[in-house]
């Protein structure tokens, strides 16, 4: 029998429309033959008492430091009571369904309560159910470790456990339904038109998510990668086809476009005295030991720069200050970055977007590049209109 | 180690207040030199997010016949949510506290879903806890089968769960927490002048339960008794001293007062023809087939009369009539049970009773008696006079 596994968020499991869609496209995934397997966030928003955000605040509110462990446990059954109001949806209209917690769906994770990563799926609980001809409903998010503890697997949890779910049980395919029809190729509040990407590799979706974009987690990316199981990205609520992720897509010299905002450019300098080299691998050692991550760092015969988050800019200025150094430091800066796994040996795609933002005034303080990805940082005020140069001038509009 | 067992309803978890009392009671118990282990209910009452009723409302609204399996997982979460907020409040006081599920704390239970019953409790679990000096937070009603579902108790589940890990953990006592008392000898709505019992025995609380008594549940009673532990009966809002259940108390001639409403005493008869005790088996069984509980069942030469909760009145005399039988049904009787262990072989308690009810024009319809326990039959509307009666002739507002 084939499997596919389907995902759906809260806005899909938490009212009677969104339900009835959920149960429409998992139905249809049984009449096409496919035994499915769901998987379910926690119901509504902030502010729905079974969000995870409300089951967050009834403790907070209590003791601002939960224990991890305990913070797990109680977030835990955000999910599970999804699962049973899913699978009372399907029984209504007359199929069988089975609600499982993260444990009973066999998903191990390591101890790292709040961001636990899965270590091994045992397939035996849930193929024991299809066997029975039972549709099968997992509580996205959550798997328990070791020690018998239940564990969350923090940001794009239940797309994580989806797609792991998807490698273990070698599913055709792996359906991650939303709200919007599929992944853009550029944010489109920046850009009117940009255009739904009818497909991508895993590689570029991860880069488009690490660079910014509000797309699938990559640990979800990578646990589907890992069996090579195709990714569907659809909207709960409408026909659109949605974009396919998967190994092999034909490549595109650029895919899409991703940004960053709210973005700090740090200059440390002039490093004067003796060994200047050591000199600036201590001013990245002040940085660690602040436990603040940098990106883009160049250095500069006696300086050394690179960017933060907007948020560390004042631990940042604090640590080097501390450390003694001269330290200048600019908010307001973004990172927009070029993705596209055709790039590769394309020469010049650097040289002809810098020469775009050049002529319409924009000045490029920094720049960096991968295997698939170029990016630049801009000051945040030339944010929309680089995003539409670059829109037109690649015509990501038109893929 | 010494351990004692606490456990707190639903009204001492959800508010504040509540909170702070039983945080107050936990701390104690550890000042006193004990390990205490306690067990929570779901927090508040229907119409509140986390409540037992308001979760299966919450399914119920899609599907009146929920899967007994999926509802047992659905309202599990109440008491784990609870056993997190209990958590954080000891916490939040600077003590270490760890929560756990039913199947966390090693219950395991058979697979009978919403009404399962304790099959065996591991205790390993908790006592890994303790030895870390961690006051351990178990979620009450719920436990796990064989097959690795989560499980839930039915009524008085919690109270269970309690009393279950105090014979299992070998503790100390076992305290129940409410919001009265202890144990009243009569209905304080009846009697305004009821008193708090300082003692009684396992099977005179279980036979006061069983004849109506809203006290704890006879499942609990039984937990505790088969590892002899005691069970104190507390108010968690008021330092009053409680009641004591335990195997030897100072036995009274009488304990308590308990009382069944709404019952239908129904006769059948004249039962004509050759073996009349046949016909009498075969009403039994007639009623047996309906699944109608009888109880106070007698015979006259050519009838046999019992009673039935009234809510089976009408499925109870349609029965009998498709079986042909002449039955009389009459609604609107009351039990009135009188529990004393110190009753055995104590003669005349039942005409001292029945001359009581009598001088005051009361007409008693049946009557029945066990070791413990002596039972009347009357009409409801005599009820709360009866009750009066009695509690004035047997002094229990004095005991």
């Amino acid at each position: 029998m084939k499997i596919v596994v389907q995902k759906f968020g809260g806005t899909s499991v938490a009212t009677p429309e969104g339900r009835a869609k959920a149960v429409e496209r998992i139905i249809s995934a049984r009449e096409q033959g496919f035994q499915p397997v769901v998987v379910v966030s926690a119901m509504g928003r902030k502010g729905e008492p079974y969000a995870t955000d409300t089951l967050i605040d009834l403790v907070k509110n209590i003791h601002t430091d939960v224990a991890p462990r305990e913070m797990d446990l109680l977030i835990s059954c955000g999910e599970v009571i999804s699962t049973v109001v899913m699978a009372t949806a399907l029984r209504n209209r007359g199929y069988r369904a089975v609600a499982l917690t993260g444990a009973q769906a066999g998903i191990r994770t390591d101890g790292n309560h709040g961001n636990a990563r899965i270590m091994e799926i045992d397939p035996e609980y849930i193929n024991r159910h299809l066997a029975q001809d039972r549709i099968v409903i997992v509580a996205g998010f959550q798997g328990i470790c070791e020690d018998g503890s239940v564990t969350t697997l923090g940001r794009g949890g239940s797309d994580t456990t989806a797609t792991a779910l998807g490698a273990a049980l070698q599913a055709e395919y792996v359906e991650i339904y939303t709200d919007v029809d599929g992944v853009m190729t550029i944010d489109p509040r920046l850009v009117p038109d940009a255009a739904i990407m009818k497909d991508i590799s895993y590689r570029e979706i991860c880069e488009m998510a690490n660079q910014g974009a509000k797309v699938i987690h990559p640990r979800a990316v990578e646990a589907a990668m890992s069996g090579k199981i195709p990714i569907k990205i659809k909207n709960t609520f409408s026909d659109a086809e949605g974009t396919l992720i998967a190994e092999h897509v034909a490549e595109r010299v650029i895919t899409g476009l991703a940004h960053l905002s709210d973005i700090t450019q740090v200059k440390v300098g002039p490093l004067d005295g003796g060994d200047v080299q050591m000199a600036k691998v201590k001013v990245l050692k002040t940085m660690a030991e602040a436990r603040i991550s940098i990106d883009m760092t160049g250095v500069a015969p006696n300086s050394i720069f690179f960017i933060i988050k907007g948020e560390d800019t004042g631990r940042a200025k604090a640590a080097l200050q501390k450390a003694g150094y001269n330290t200048t430091v600019d908010p307001g800066c973004a990172k927009v970055s070029v993705i596209g796994a055709g790039m590769e040996g394309v020469p010049g795609v650097m040289a002809d977007i810098m020469e775009s933002l050049d002529k319409a005034g924009i000045t490029v303080l920094q720049t960096s590049d991968s295997d698939i990805t170029i990016s630049f940082l801009i000051k945040e005020s030339d944010l929309s209109k680089a995003i539409q140069i670059l829109h037109d001038d690649i015509e990501l509009g038109k893929i």
